[in-house]
């Protein structure tokens, strides 16, 4: 049974020691290279997405009382696919009935498994690609990676950080207690590795598979049933996921049930039955703020673990590389449309200006660099498309035009290319720094506001303020003074944000990569949780010992 | 400033190894004995108890409005001293002060006071006994031990836990992803453990030190300030930890108010206002199931620890040393008279009787038997009163008389010793396996049922299931078959029970060893927190990152 855990052991090992020393690792290719993945990867991809559209997902065996399913492209199509869906009652239920199977397995056997399911997936990483943009807007190469490899990565974390967990006390010492100049009491204890129960995993539409992986691989891999309820609009990637799944458990032996989907429709969401739950154990959330509150406060017992909204903020207080800084923030609003959970909203520059490699600029000089870095770059309709994809939700795009009111339009939003109905450029407005009631609240999608502040300091402390009262999950600094940056560091630290400091070129503020970034720090509202800390496994599953005299 | 980390690196890394080999080991001696501890230590302990009567208890510096304190010794005298009080808005306050230089402060120098803590406090482990005694009513020796080193090697324990998870992630790293034919993007990296916030520790009445200090020492030790509120039975032998934190911490350059008393008055608790203050992001618990169903509904965002009450059973199938049995369950029942949380209350014996090393024992033999032990155990009211210790709260002596009704009484219940008031031995009744409003109920103190079940597999049925609905910390099983004691090892580990099998001779079911045995294992009601694992420790703190380019 554990042939599966020797096949993928050194994939294990790797990805501990990666996660140990955090330098840059990745066991999952992120380029979408034929030379990588198959020089017919690409087109039997897009064949098996297309195969799957305006049919029944099959997923053999698995509970349904009816059908499910309205996803509609943000780049324009109905996806067409229902899915097998079911009262809570049922899939709860199927759950229960498959979780004592799960939980006498071995820590090999179960880890063994999540690593195989995420090889194949990593094989079906086109099909995936296309799924992923489909459902969430996401460019193709973005989609690739995100809904790919990186959540793959995200994944395979999530499986080594419960491994080394479970692996932490040893199945069976020799307790052996001195008595003096009597006989010492020797014991034999054994431990054994407890599941907590089901875990309820709820996905968002955005990033379904990247922000879900952590969860769903560490509840599986540390022996608990998984229920996973996807967003209703972003179906399709954990459908796939969760086929893949089932069909791994069940030529291991296993009952396909210990992973369930649980697909409902808009307006008749299933989510707070499940959160409700009394068997329900452990919950991941991914989603809003307003919802993630209700979870928190409706999951009973269960240990909830969530990421949030919150809103990020770049604070610029001098640079030696103003053009790379303008074009680096101008990636970094651009990307996937400002629909990332860690791209920036505010920017704070002093109203005095800053200095620069290029001499002093003022509050103008610096907005209207970021503006024109964001042109250059969007300039190329087909390159534009590639950046920003697709608008997931039509609230955001309503949300564009809600706010053009709210400060002075210094940028305005635009479709990336004519008639691409659902797509939208960053849209960029200047405020003064006493309209709070504007640039502190989330604003989610292509909205930036650049605030004019006294000076750095002031852009610091408002940034951090925020970041305690709201969230905040990344922060970027643009600052060349090693003293000021020392005391920013600190002020951020404390908020609990992840902080990014003079970055031009080719790495953005808003990347998380496994097995060096921690994805949320949970120390402030945007999120209770770590993608993937120790405490983000350590409590999904509990240790029980027996002991009794050793026999001599 | 790292001076006694340096100093006491050597314990934490023998508390690390143990804590992963799990064998025997200990910190702290358990003898109270003058060779080890000084032959003047013992009377200056209970010199020291006495000096603390009838007066202010001196926490200098801390913060009081007004003075509490209405401690009565289980043996019967009243204690007469007060302590410093505060409303629950000025512990708060002056906690949220404190708390910025104590995040500040260094991994290893915080690690460093808080083994410079633990060692002071086993010097003072005289004192304690005596402080501990006179508050819960265990024996002296008990005292001693459960009070003072095996109280401290649970802190101990809970500091290397801590130690560990702290410094898995390493301060800092290079990031060097390659870019192709390209130049790699390389940033340098750098993590710092935060603090969660308010840490606040709920004490009970039985064990005031070594239920606290896991929680306490772990919520100090990663940087969190510490509000002890101590149960109003039982406030000095925290506020001797307290006195000596403050000590440590003011030598050290520290604000004291790090570690704050919350002492308050019976019938005028201040703990509600605690666990609602939105402050407070961790909260340790230990007591009723019922106030800690309270606490874990009103907790907010605080994450909560709990260790609540269970009904911990004994099942007898069979065994081949029927009289160690008997006297190693007579023992269990008589310690510190049933007051412990891992003391057995229900012992399931198969209505046709056992197969043992003297034959066919009938029910009535088996608890015939247990019944003659505990007499013979406790024969001798000197040894008795070191054994039974008295009844720490009044509620107990009169649930005693209470229950006689319920059952067959096949062992009274009496004083220790004539003219003992508040001391009671081992009341035994005999019940029916139909009786479930008898025995599923926690009757807290003194209490045994003997249950005439089917057979053994009803009684470890029964077992498990109380223990699913109402929660177990321990169960004892004799069985002397491989096979059904397989079964049975299966059964209490899905409920997250820990399981003692054939114990006879001086090692108990009630006993659980630092670094070995952990305590409570959070899988069924008994409590959702385990002492001490890496759940324990690791969501008391957060790990915030800052990254930059790194110069060439």
């Amino acid at each position: 049974m554990d042939a599966l855990f020797d096949r993928h052991q050194p994939t294990l090992a790797a990805a501990q020691k990666a996660a140990q020393a955090r330098g840059y690792w990745s066991a999952y290719p992120e380029i979408p290279s034929g030379k990588i993945y198959g020089e017919t990867a690409k087109d039997e991809g897009l064949a098996s997405y297309n195969a799957r559209l305006g049919k029944l997902f099959e997923l053999p065996a698995h509970p349904a009382t009816t059908t499910v399913g309205d996803e509609v492209s943000p780049f324009g199509p109905a996806l067409g696919i229902t899915y097998p869906a079911s009262d809570p009652e049922t899939l709860i239920s199927a759950s229960l009935t498959a979780a004592p199977q799960w939980a006498a397995a071995s820590v090999e056997t179960r880890v063994g498994i999540c690593l195989e399911i995420l090889a194949r997936l990593n094989r079906l990483s086109f099909e995936m690609a296309n799924a992923v943009m489909n459902t969430t807007g996401q460019a193709f190469a973005m989609a690739f990676q995100a809904g790919g490899p990186h959540a793959q990565d995200r994944g395979l974390e999530a499986v080594a950080y419960a491994y080394t967990e479970m692996v932490r006390t040893p199945p069976e010492a020799t307790w052996t207690k001195p008595q003096g100049k009597g006989e010492p009491i020797v014991l034999e204890k054994h431990w054994r590795i407890v599941p907590r129960g089901i875990s309820l995993v709820i996905g968002c539409q955005t990033f379904p598979t990247w922000n879900s992986y952590p969860g769903l691989f560490a509840s599986l891999a540390t022996g608990n049933t998984v229920i996973v309820k996807p967003h209703p609009g972003a179906i399709l990637p954990l459908a796939i996921t969760i086929s893949v799944m089932r069909e791994v458990l069940s030529e291991e032996g296993f009952l396909p049930d210990i992973v369930l989907l649980a697909a409902d429709a808009p307006g008749a969401e299933i989510t707070r039955d499940l959160v409700q739950n009394d068997a329900v154990s452990l919950i991941d959330y991914t989603g809003s703020s307003s919802f993630g509150e209700w979870v928190r406060n409706h999951a009973g017992n269960a240990q909830v673990y969530t990421e949030e909204a919150g809103v990020n903020s770049i604070v610029i207080a001098s640079t030696d590389d103003f053009a790379g800084m303008c074009a680096n923030i101008a990636f970094s609003l651009s990307l996937y449309s400002g629909q990332m959970c860690t791209a920036p909203q505010n920017i704070y520059v002093p109203k005095a200006g800053i200095g620069s490699n290029e001499g002093h600029k003022s509050f103008d000089d610096v907005a209207n660099g970021i503006v024109a870095a964001i042109d250059d770059l969007l300039a190329d309709p087909a390159r534009a498309a590639g950046i920003c994809g697709a608008i997931a939700n039509p609230t955001t795009m309503a949300r564009v035009e809600s706010v053009l009111s709210l400060g002075k339009v210094i940028r305005r939003s635009a479709p990336v290319a004519a008639g691409e109905a659902r797509t939208a450029t960053p849209l960029i407005l200047a405020v003064q720094a006493d309209q709070t009631a504007v640039y502190e609240e989330e604003r989610f999608g292509p909205i930036t506001f650049i605030i004019a502040v006294a000076d750095a300091a002031d852009g610091v402390g408002r940034a951090n303020s925020l970041a305690r009262r709201k969230g905040a999950i990344t922060a970027a600094l643009y600052e060349t003074d090693e003293k000021r940056l020392a005391t920013a560091v600190d002020a951020f630290a404390a908020s609990g944000v992840n902080l990014s400091i003079n970055l031009t070129g080719a790495i953005f503020v808003n990347q998380s990569a496994a097995f060096s970034d921690f994805h949320v720090t949970g120390a402030n509202p945007s999120g209770n949780a770590s993608l993937t800390d120790a405490a983000f496994v350590a409590n999904r599953f509990r240790t029980v010992m027996w002991r009794r005299p050793k026999a001599a």
